[in-house]
């Protein structure tokens, strides 16, 4: 079994037994990180380029540790060090990365739609690492990863997803795939922070906290933005807090069996308290080990199938 | 049969031997890249070190992907990571480099002459990747097996470098390489750009484009370093374009057998149309894809010499 | 045998019997980086993160190079490029890292304890690279495997640290570690740069180089760090070189068997004249090879004790 594409560039449209077949083979991968060798020679003799034109910790650091550990070589662009302010063209330095034969390109840029562009002009298979405010599909793969480990299954559950829904490709990613998947997937934040109609994709739309904890079995906590633009958008952070955060008395209040996630960094006192990031109903550090898990199924998948 | 020196300084005075041994030696590693595995274990347990005094998008990455495919470990120095402004000297920044025994360092420098001071001071191989306005014998030893790859010869053919020759590396290496291995060579640009006294080197000076064309095999044609100082060389960028622009135009009305190289990053629109960029004439892409076979090539021959 | 610790933090109350190992270890490795293929599968399938919030060259390199040769994945964070700006806790980003099943983490940090509260939230073994003004074990180490290579023994020896003593995280794990392995240690300095109470730790002070030289077999000479204050607690840069600058005359004067140990990197005609630093009395370069070594060792030990 394959999947069928090429190329991992959101979830939109991705069919249900492609998510199936990646989150099935990172389970393999799950259980190779536990061992004391963590590494595979699957992809031995693989070139991947990492190409970040946004500055990242944690999705770099994972893609990058899931290259090495399938035997992968990997050579990291990122623009500070690059000839980009040569004047060269995006198109001309994506050719020239693939003139060198490489067989993977993992990006991640401030604009929507540069993954797909890529696979216009490249042979590689192309793995979006997080366009603009568009997708972020492996961080939706490895929260749907986290949700079915807890529970078995996706099919049925309650998810939803808090904070900044309009400007959050992570929030989009997990919708598309949640859905496909036969969650119900209902979103909860200020209005200034809902996008207009998407209740057309099948989302509800929650404007009480307490209510989303009340009628949810997870929630998937985005991090507000506040080095972006997302103080714009509430009054003030106190404020925020206030009437979106999540704690642990809200949680205890309304939903004992609650299951929360966040795709860190964590602001702490902001859309969580300290006391719940750090608390018995989250999975936050979870996640990140699953996240090692499914960029090694996606790469796997992806340069194994030709 | 090995090369005649320890290092890659430049190609002025490389014996024809020599450049032909690299060539041919390219010729395999080049089918390399075509296989799915694009990885021998020629060089397994050498350390090479990039010691990058300036950035550099497409070098350092040829150079890096070419260690990894010989299955070497390399470990990369620039500037803006590294201790340099703690005011040590670049001598002892070398010689401690050296003392971690190191096999080959790979350098490029905005100081003409620093790789040749690097074989006085250390043991490794020394490969120059760019040193000021010295040489950069890499990418002329591309540029000749990309013409050598197209005619199968280099001898008797006409090739005429256009651009900024009095500020190019590139064009210093190619003449003295071209010139070794018979090619008839000549350059083209306007006044401001051609060196005083070049001639003497064997080199014919043409002051019209359109001639240049019709008169030569290969044009290889520079980038302007409008992010240097060569606007201070030219009235106009647009002016530049009239007079010396490579256009499809000009191309078909004087020779349509001509091949188009150019080392990128392209100016399009300045020294090539974006039509001529994307054409029939340019073989661009492929030059960079035999960067990294040559580039293997030179680390593969002097990594194994002694 | 085994290490008694899981973590290398520092040589303060490190027994005797480790430090032992780790020197018998190192020399082992030594010997590998004498042979053509530098290189053990040893810690193959480990990841190794290394964590440099401080600039650093050699120290970065050295470990960098240290677990290549022992066939370990490595991964670099650094502060330049990683999401520090978006606000996370240090905490978090470790515990983030460590989550991505990370066998073990180098650390570098401007604040003095940063090692220690590392081995608290992580399963990681822990390896200072150099923590504020605290400890910096590893390159206390190399020192003492340099010494002990020229002398056969660390016991009994008569070594004097000088210069900034008061703010040398070297000083301090060279002080910890000679004592421990016997050596009389002495510091000399100007006032402004000998701790107060430094005699409680059985540190003999000498405020004359002459004598300090006269009576010594080891001078460890400090890097005087004028990209940091100390310009503060001198005169003038002249003025220190004067009086406690370490010049040929004065060695051929005092004591022609003295060693000289520098941690680098070397402010020529500062603590070091130029004709020592490159003389017959100085191993500056040996240290920087047993460094290597010397890392290894540490790596090895810790990577295959559990």
């Amino acid at each position: 079994m394959s999947l069928s594409s090429r190329h991992l560039l959101g979830l939109y449209g991705v069919p249900k037994e492609d998510i199936q077949l990646i989150l099935d083979t990172a389970t393999t991968f799950r259980e190779v990180l536990e061992r004391p060798i963590k590494k595979v020679p699957t992809l031995q003799g693989k070139t991947i380029v990492n190409l970040f034109y946004e500055n990242s910790t944690r999705t770099r650091i994972s893609f990058e540790l899931a290259q090495k550990r399938l035997s992968a070589d990997t050579v990291n662009f990122s623009t500070s060090t690059s000839s980009a302010k040569k004047g060269e063209s995006f198109k001309d330095t994506v050719r020239n990365i693939e003139a060198m034969k490489v067989d993977m390109i993992v990006v991640r840029h401030q604009s929507a739609g540069v993954p797909y562009f890529l696979t216009r002009i490249s042979k590689a298979n192309i793995i979006n690492a997080g366009d603009g405010l568009h997708e972020h599909p492996t961080q939706a793969l490895l929260d749907m990863y986290s949700i079915r480990e807890k529970f078995g299954t996706l099919k049925g559950l309650n998810v939803c997803i808090v904070g900044d829904i309009a400007h959050s490709r992570v929030a989009m990613s997990n919708i598309f795939g949640l859905k496909t998947m036969g969650a119900n997937v209902s979103v909860c934040g200020p209005s200034t922070m809902i996008p207009f109609g998407i209740e057309d994709l099948g989302v509800k739309v929650c404007k009480n906290i307490d209510e989303a904890i009340k009628n949810n079995d997870v929630l998937n906590v985005l991090r507000i933005q506040l080095e972006r633009d997302a103080g714009s958008r509430i009054p003030s952070v106190r404020e925020y807090h206030n009437f979106f955060g999540i704690t642990s008395e809200r949680l205890e209040k309304n939903n004992k069996n609650i299951l929360i996630l966040h795709p860190g960094p964590i602001n702490r006192g902001v859309e969580l308290s300290s006391e719940v990031a750090d608390g018995p109903y989250q999975i936050i550090l979870d996640q990140v080990t699953n996240g090692v898990a499914v960029r090694m199924a996606v790469l796997y998948l992806l340069g194994t199938m030709n």
